[in-house]
């Protein structure tokens, strides 16, 4: 698990471009880090960034429920992060995770377990755990 | 190279959700078809998206110059698209591509050729090409 310092933290944030997105965010895309699988794509904040690099796991910022949302906080299915990556324009993160169980709330391991054929969003793969078990609520 | 007929464009239109990026938005992934390497990540309007699935060819909306946006259209690197994949809340693209010479405008392959270690954004590997020699304008 990566973690940073407060001064890494400060310098990485001074490097990163948070106008181009409404409400001062930056997509992160989470990637295997080992099979480079793309897993999923959220948003992040200016403090769901330092939250991410402080604690080696990934948070995000929820849009829809206005708050900084550590993935698997309700699951248990968090994202250690083994390396982080920039584009070449400063607004976009890439985070190569371990994953724990799987990324997409659906069951999936990958949020983009759908590939559009025949005009049909067919599935891949089978799901790695039963939402009506993990998320209670 | 992935094309889609007139109605498989209607019906994939039909399930995105356009209305989380302001601007009618999805972002969209490009990525290496045989390594999974991330290459980059822009922005598709609806009209960008019916492009890409007419022509097989990856194409964008450039939020800079307020246009549909050919990637390689300037530099000849296209991106031949292979699949398409939606995440879960299908606002979001992931292409799976087979990218000409490299995908990012500074030379490197993937956009994403930095990472953040020990408070530097160290670069990995070495330039396909020599963008002053590409870009002439």
């Amino acid at each position: 698990m990566k973690k940073f310092s407060k001064n890494e933290i400060d310098a990485f944030i001074g490097f990163m471009d948070f106008s181009k997105v409404e409400g001062g965010l930056v997509p992160m895309i989470a990637q295997d880090y080992k099979t480079n699988e793309v897993l999923m794509l959220a948003y992040a904040n200016e403090e769901a960034v330092r939250e991410t690099l402080k604690t080696g796991i990934a948070c995000y910022y929820s849009r829809s429920r206005k708050r900084l949302w550590k993935k698997g906080e309700e699951s248990g299915h968090f994202q250690e992060v083994q390396q982080i990556f920039v584009d070449c324009y400063k607004d976009t993160i890439l985070l190569k995770v371990k994953q724990n169980v799987a990324a997409c709330h659906t069951g999936y391991y990958s949020c983009f377990h759908r590939e559009y054929i025949n005009g049909e969003l067919k599935v891949h793969g089978e799901p790695c755990f039963n939402p009506n078990e993990v998320y209670k609520k």
